[in-house]
């Protein structure tokens, strides 16, 4: 489900270059000429989602192709605490070196997988999908949505690009919620889905007449958001409704309860710590 | 306290481009022509240490340089919830396109920060220091170090190529903690400082025995801890010694109490949320 | 509606070491120290609509941010042969190093700009929409689907990753349309279009009781075509239907009359010649 | 003939990455995991000379090394309508998501050459060579150049760093054709042709008396020409005479007769359409 | 007489970073926030001629565009030892952070233009002219050819595209030199020089037959190139002579003597010392 | 003891690119298709120490993956003249194209070590260490400090961010060295060594008293040297001692028998010619 090797390689090699900068000292002095071959065997030390391994295993291969790196278990598993998850075989200083950006990956990417699952758990007694944001860490786009998919959440869109979100400002620039969607309709790629962000009634039911594919229901008061669904349901069918705001474990099922089809947060990505994963050298 | 712009300008240049891929659809339909001009304020939306605006002026000026932002805080100061803490001025273009990127990078920031500055002040009766880790996001080492620095820590290294670290595995490859100083000090740059992780009491008395530059103590009982810093202390003054592992607010203070240099966690990069921060634009 | 420069001027400045490389000798050679100040009219000798001047003034500025470069006619212009389209000022050696890489691209732009004038022209009596393909020149694909839009089309979808396209192949390896589909629906953001590619009137019926956005009826006739948007309005009435295959300035009106949304082709693309734009120094 | 992997392989790869973006939504989710291998057989569909297949093969391998790319045909070789002329294997994902690039660039380069060729058979009873310019879309200089030569052409130079081209804008700033000539002689790499364009016969004395290695009459009228030729060829016997300007089908025949060394025209480049060629996957 | 800053900065950005790496330290530290401003002097601390300035301007207002850098000498003069030879004035932290970049540079290139000129002094009795080679350092050609330029030389090609050197191994594969060369002509632009290198009387014989552009007679005795001369001068008048091989500031007088066009050594660039030069900052 | 590949290939593909500029038109025009293969020995002409290969081995896959380069001695070996050191295999166009590349930066690094041997092995009488600074050519630093550990020396700092150096500029800036070791020791890594440069007795006494972790002696007499040893040693002994300025063969045995822990100095990148080394193509 990532994208080629091609597109992230560099991505990925920039991070080893960040870790490893001149060169790493300590391996170098130690292992001078030949590095002797090692094993090493990547533990979930908690329970979680696991998320990232495929990666974690391109970076051993970048730094040097002779490395293998084999996945003990599916993308998105959840593993109880000590479970063995990945064994890499190569040169020592090859394992030394990318331990910690492969690491220090996997250990976020996991973090935010397992709250991912959470959110994802409280959902699944209705039809309502949990999807994420634009709120991800600068670099770490690709990825960070790849770990709240592998945790059973849905995508929104990646970038500026691949969709179009209508703004308050953009409205006040328009001027009214029709002027800014016949301008957009006929200037972006007829593929291109139009959401309108509202908050107060009056707004839903200008976007539901443009017949818009999403309308975003933001911060809205649970009586306003029933009486939203409703309209649009009988105005515009196939219009997908996506609630936004306050959404915590505690409130979610009660949002979901009033039908939407999609609940978006980043608290997945902006309120998750990392799984803790360790990475042991098996003597020879 | 950050590198020149010429070093991380690109890092920021890559982030835009993450965001903005093939263009801002939505932006550039409601602007086709010319954009007009626009005010935004960022307000803290809950108490924090702020860090990273700075970073954030640049970003806006990468993508415009005619844009100002202005920061109200100094960095690393602690702010009341909905405290104003910054100003951009611009085109509304530049506003809504650089926003997320400029804000996810400052949120995740001062969230690092606010973390650090817990930990920090449950130091505040000792002189120990509190130090970070390598366990950094891939791609955001340099702003995340910054981070922990501007929360009142001290930086450990910041990669491989910076202070040697000797680790278990280099111990048994080189036969000896001794064999590997002595095989690293022929080798590295003589102004690089030698660290050395210790486990057992044996393995502190071979390191002070070579006057290594820092001790680690990895891991141990509070019992051990004392015997080892005593024995340092007395054998080898100058080298700086390290806490490190079960580091939390809780057991913190016990252990800076034994007298060590410096304690070390990740907690602050791997625990910690994003500080809660919006921008709003504000009507002409 | 292009991207911001941050976004494009990698690409501008690759085309300007392309045919720079390691310096205009022949400019370098005659004006060894500074270069006198000059002043350029660009001229289309031939009639034809202009696209890319604001490329065209990107290229000045990154060479040397001391040039200006006036676009004289708005974007999408249509203008008479021997028409002043643009002047430039600046250092005479400046623009005698960009003059080439500027003139070819928006004399290139502007072939596929007029070009689709003519069959935008054709598909003036009917609210059929023309739009363009991913057949475009390698590392154009923004600029080139840009000059579509000003010549009139619509852009279809600008990469892989921003819209969905099932295709034969597709189908084949997932067992049916439908399977297809829903594979591709539990997997993709949310916001992201499927569109269908279909040759009969049996996966076109299929395609519609899946209610995706976009059917597109490939190299289909007439009469099979007639019958497919008769059940895709009954069926589906908020799928948009394109039609693909043989269009040419011949046949594009009939297609229309049938009543598809959009038609696509890359003939803009792969059958416009440049437009005629010379560049004049005028004498001081 | 073409530079090595190193030099292009950024290039090719730059392609890919606009195409696929953030990944190929539509392979990704129907082949989540291990995608089949397939087999592609790619077939010109309509009469012409093909160029461009090794670089076609390189792209397939960049996205994924166990790729196979056979050529079947000698690159330049002029095919019949519906001929085989490569087959490539791998797995089915690789193939569809290099699919699009490989084929534009070999479709753009194919119509290249067989313009090209039609032009050199226009010159087939005489010694006069054709002879190409600078004008070819930005980025892609090196391919169509190496199309041209394949089309039977030979190239210009590549840029304004490997020949010096006088024209008249040097002259004026130089003071003459002969200041201009000297100031260059002592600066550029004594390796470096020399090349004077001129529009009239003062001109072409001037330059054919400073014994320049190439004189390109631009414009001229057949009676300018013949005088021209026949002042340099008794005066610079080893001056190279190239012609310009108004080159068609129609009318080359008649300026090669005037014995010209080179003619040269973009017309193969801003006049020719694209090689319409298709590729099929085969039913396993 | 160097190229653009859009095709050297990449390159001066790069030595920025490889020294500044991570941030200047030393620098940061004491100046936290504002750096005050400076005003720095280049003193030569022993005689020579300078090379370079430019780019050491070049490389400071990369790094701070408010950095002014002002060069006191033309390039190539030659300067008596603790001569002033430019001034820098800007902040603080800027001048110290450029300093040794700019610096390395300037002494690097001073070095081999002093060196350059005492060939070239040596030679100021003949007309013929010094040339330089492709042995120069890696990632600086265009820098020590530029030096060399200064210096007084004439370059010889930059690089192996612009240029054609058939040596013996080309001929081995080729079969002889005729054949090479024949396959040579008919694949090159049009517009490059072809040169043999020979090593003996048969060889020169055969390339003068040949007319190509240049002849290197490479490591032949006085005797051999003395009658080697005179037969090229009658029998291909136009070609010029290149001597290479054994070039010593002894030597270079004899050979050029015989009458060739061209002696070319790499002794400017491979035994050349660096040139003194220290940057003092004046006291506010 | 280098960087791995993923850290040096950017640069040494860089280096390729250099040279190869759009293609060796010489090797494509003689092996238009397949190049035949063919075997390479490199000859070291002169006697000198021997460091780079592997660089070089590096160097030649890039260009070909199916290249071997055997090195035939380990780095840092004497050899005497007309040694060979290295055989290289692979196709004839792989071996002519990075022939150039390859040898320059061999035999500019082999320069270097060589001249590092001679310091080196003046001081072979005391424990003294020789040490290099960071006057290396731009973009090589990496390359000419591994030259010069593999003529003996030891490296000083490799950049602005792996020491800290205190130089005059700062401690003015700062108002005393104490205020400026105070500023540094709160926001610098604690893993990174401060160096203060001393001109006085007066700075000396105040650096000891700091007990920083290097002294620099810069430019001091011997007399002042000495009190200044006798004085760090007593006061602060586990600082270290350099000294620098004015060494050369004549003079830093004294300055070693003076009792530094370091003597640094540029020379050996600054004063030494290239090792000659050539590549002999074997006749198959």
């Amino acid at each position: 489900m990532l994208p080629p090797a091609i597109a992230i390689d560099p991505i990925l090699e920039s991070w080893l270059r960040e870790d490893i900068g001149r060169g790493d000292r300590t391996t170098n002095a130690i292992f001078p000429e030949q590095s002797p071959l090692g094993t090493a065997v990547w533990i979930a030390k908690v329970p979680g989602v696991v998320a990232g391994l495929p990666i974690a295993a391109r970076v051993f291969q970048l730094l040097d192709p002779a490395t293998t790196f084999q996945c003990l278990l599916p993308e998105g598993t959840f593993c109880e605490a000590n479970s063995q998850i990945a064994i890499a075989h190569g040169s020592m200083s090859t394992l030394l070196m990318a331990e910690r950006v492969a690491l220090n990956l996997v250990m976020r990417l996991s973090g935010i997988s397992t709250l991912t699952r959470e959110y994802v758990k409280a959902l699944s007694d209705s039809s309502t999908k949990l999807v994420d944001t634009r709120k991800t860490t600068p670099g770490l786009r690709i990825f960070e949505k790849y770990a709240t998919l592998m945790g059973g959440a849905i995508n929104h869109r990646y970038g500026l690009d691949d969709a179009v979100m209508v703004k308050d400002n953009h409205i006040a620039a328009a001027g009214s919620i029709t002027a800014a969607v016949e301008s957009i309709r006929s200037r972006v790629p007829f593929t291109t889905q139009i959401e309108v962000e509202t908050e107060t009634l009056l707004q839903v039911k200008e976007a539901a007449a443009l017949h818009v594919d999403v309308i975003m229901l933001d911060n809205m008061s649970v009586e306003n958001m029933r009486e939203a669904i409703a309209f649009i349901r009988s105005h515009s069918p196939h219009t997908k409704i996506e609630a936004s705001g306050n959404v915590t474990l505690d409130t979610i099922k009660d949002i979901a309860f009033l039908g939407v089809d999609y609940i978006s947060t980043s608290a997945m990505v902006t309120r998750s710590s990392w799984l803790d994963i360790s990475m042991n050298i098996l003597s020879n």
